[in-house]
């Protein structure tokens, strides 16, 4: 079976923590590992390999969060534009067998019981090779007006019905037939492009169009004109509601979609602690919390301290910090919406930023200069690039740098710097074994990320 | 009239924006200036000089504070040990002559009606040229329980009165003639050490050991171990309140002792807006508040987010933010209290230290290398030195420094950077007109502010 990992997501609601280039499936939220990391963990018992929807921005990241949890066999499909869940599934479908078995799983999703899962999943498995298309109908918990629910008889699926409201939903759970519709599938790949040719042709033919013809690859990568000429549409919409072949398997296995702070509360609340803390396993300072209780404190690098408050969301980053009363956190919309009018680079970023050699952080910004911490991964190398507007004085505080600079390549290492100069052609590369370390000062007029010409760049930018 | 500015304080009720290192007298709170600043201006137009009791520690900050105002006609008394009120103003009196008349103010209070203070402080003048102990009182506003009280019938003083319960507080408001005692005093130096040496004669004594012999200077430094043979006590006990010279000035003049960030809160607030902002005046980026009022909100360079929360105080610094209920700030104490068990340096130091030479903020501090951002004020120079564990490597970005290695002696202008080994004898200096700004990243095994051996120092360290 293969593990369709579906990848997309706008980084707001879990903004500050979640960003554009950052969203909610690749922050590290629980053991030190991301969402998207536990999913392919999650899966690796049930599948044989993945094939993971994203899109370009996202890659790099994606790759190298596969590489730090040891997982080597994942195939990519890059869509330049996201045109909703159908066509993202029928695309991943295209470049399988018909008679392959998938398992479509969003990757920002937790599940905390991993033997119901399994479980789960395996009775999806055989209902699917008899040629369904088969649903997870999550077991309600309480009535959430924000899911779709599913109404069954066993694995017949009798309806599906829209996000209720509270009223409604209370009379599902009191049902005890009703099931959150999880965004979780399992069908043979033939049979699910066959309904989807059936009941949504123009988008079967449109995603067809879209496939590149040059047989398998590692990376499938889709051209923007052929994506943007695809319908946008849900899987439930064009699909799973009309499709006769739909069967549903109820399960109960610690599901939840974490789509709001409160939703993280829930899971980082422990029963006996007065609050609820979530902090980055190395070097977090414990908050100091005098006469509080039932927070949520997400903390970072900065002290946080709380006084005689209750009921509050704290979510610091290094940048920015959200504060908000606990069960309104669906209005960090609101603040992400005012974010981007406002200082639209917090929506978008961290300060550390994540590249296909590595990552930066910037330690400070200002008018004349700009000072960054940048870590280059054993084996990568940036592109070989001048700026017209700064000259940069690089530092090894650890492993070894090979420069390329105009005609000379050289080594810099621990404790030795180098200087490049404004218009000079060059290169930095970590051909060594573990991480290069450096810190590099840009001193000029200007020093925005755009004063960059790429010669030759491995990563194709 | 010469002003006594009395500089102690612990930075611990204003944390995290306070620290021991910069207690709240040199925090930047309104128009980008320090209470401190706003006292010296505030006393230049009806004294002639200040004599600004301090310690040794805050002597160059308060020294660079004053020059910032162009402020250069102030005498420094430096304790090692403060000993409450009564010994300070003693000292300080006795290197003045006993005709001198004197103004005793406190360096972290607010004054808003300037026409108001200076009114009272002619009154008080006054009353001081004919031998009178002149103490200030403030008509109450409310029933504060944090504030002694003077009883009173026109200038004279009824009594004096201990910090009062609410009940209490409410019927000396009701009275009409109680007012706060504000901590500020108006008499002739002699006058006041004649009284100190009739009731307290071995606190005079003391003081009298204690003072330097070696006649004016404008800085007077008292030793140790004599600081540590007087007595510790305020003026209001040791003298004014049994001194039968003593008159009080009653007056109103928008005064605020700032003892709180629930008394920053009211000072911040302004009718017609939904929260209560202080901003720096350059670089802090504009909260957003989404259904959120009757909030502090201190910002400096984090970007701060609220929703659905009131009558919160948030206060943000680059490493540390305090959120407490309004109405509970005076359990910051407890905050510090831990703070000092679980992160001392916290409790003492912003990232931005101030040294006598200029600043240095830490950029990043890691177990293999630390980053430093250093300014040098123009013709500053920082001592002769060498380390044992860490090699430095300089880059400037704007001014010119003066850099002495071993025997050499050379520039490092803009852009330009130099190494100074770990072991070799160095020297950083700003011969030049404008700030010196440079980025220090030093390398080695420990890089602790204790490596440092000082062999010549021009600030006697």
């Amino acid at each position: 079976m293969i593990n369709i990992i579906l990848c997309g997501g706008s980084g707001t609601r879990l903004w500050p923590l979640s960003r554009t280039m950052l969203p909610k499936q690749f922050v590290r939220l629980f053991n030190n590992r991301s969402l998207f990391q536990d999913t392919v963990l999650r899966n690796q018992p049930v599948c044989s390999h993945s094939m993971i929807v994203s899109n370009k921005e996202q890659y790099f990241l994606a790759v190298d969060q596969l590489s730090q949890i040891h997982s080597h066999n994942a195939q990519f499909l890059l869509e330049p534009v996201g045109r909703n869940t159908a066509p993202a599934i029928a695309l991943a479908c295209m470049a399988l067998d018909a008679d392959d078995l998938v398992l479509v799983t969003t990757s920002d999703h937790l599940v905390k019981n991993q033997a119901a899962y399994e479980a789960a999943v395996l009775e999806a498995k055989a209902l699917a090779e008899q040629g369904n298309l088969v649903t997870f109908g999550i077991k309600p918990t309480y009535p959430e007006v924000g899911f779709g629910y599913i109404e069954a008889n066993g694995h017949e699926v009798l309806s599906f019905k829209e996000k209720p409201d509270v009223k409604t939903a209370q009379s599902y759970i009191d049902q005890g037939n009703y099931y959150w519709n999880s965004g979780m599938f399992c069908f043979k790949a033939g049979v699910f492009l066959d309904e989807l040719k059936h009941y949504a042709p123009e988008m079967h033919q449109a995603c067809l169009n879209a496939m590149p013809k040059d047989g398998f690859k590692l990376e499938i990568r889709i051209e923007l004109d052929t994506m943007n000429a695809i319908p946008e549409d849900s899987i439930d919409y064009a699909v799973m509601e009309k499709s006769r072949k739909v069967k549903v398997v109820p399960c109960d296995m610690g599901w939840s979609d974490l789509g709001s702070f409160d939703a993280l509360f829930d899971e980082v609340k422990q029963p006996g602690l007065e609050n609820a803390v979530l902090s980055r396993l190395d070097d977090s300072p414990e908050p100091i919390c005098i006469d509080s209780s039932n927070n949520l404190i997400v903390a970072r690098e900065r002290q946080i301290a709380l006084v005689d408050v209750e009921d509050l969301l704290v979510i610091d980053t290094s940048d920015a910090i959200l504060i908000s009363k606990k069960g309104s956190s669906q209005k960090v919309k609101a603040v992400v919406a005012q974010i981007k009018k406002q200082a639209p680079e917090l929506a978008d970023i961290h300060r550390l930023a994540f590249r296909p050699w590595g990552t930066y952080e910037v330690l400070q910004d200002s008018e004349q200069y700009k000072v960054k911490r940048i870590v280059v991964k054993p084996g990568s190398k940036l592109s070989l690039q001048k700026h017209f507007h700064r000259n940069e004085h690089w530092i090894v505080v650890s492993g070894t740098a090979t420069v390329t600079v105009d005609q000379d390549v050289f080594l810099v290492r621990p404790n030795e710097s180098t200087y490049i100069q404004m218009g000079q052609l060059h290169r930095l590369e970590n051909q060594g074994k573990i991480d290069l370390v450096m810190i590099e000062v840009q001193v000029g007029e200007y020093t925005g990320e755009d004063d960059i010409v790429r010669v030759d760049d491995i990563y194709g930018r």
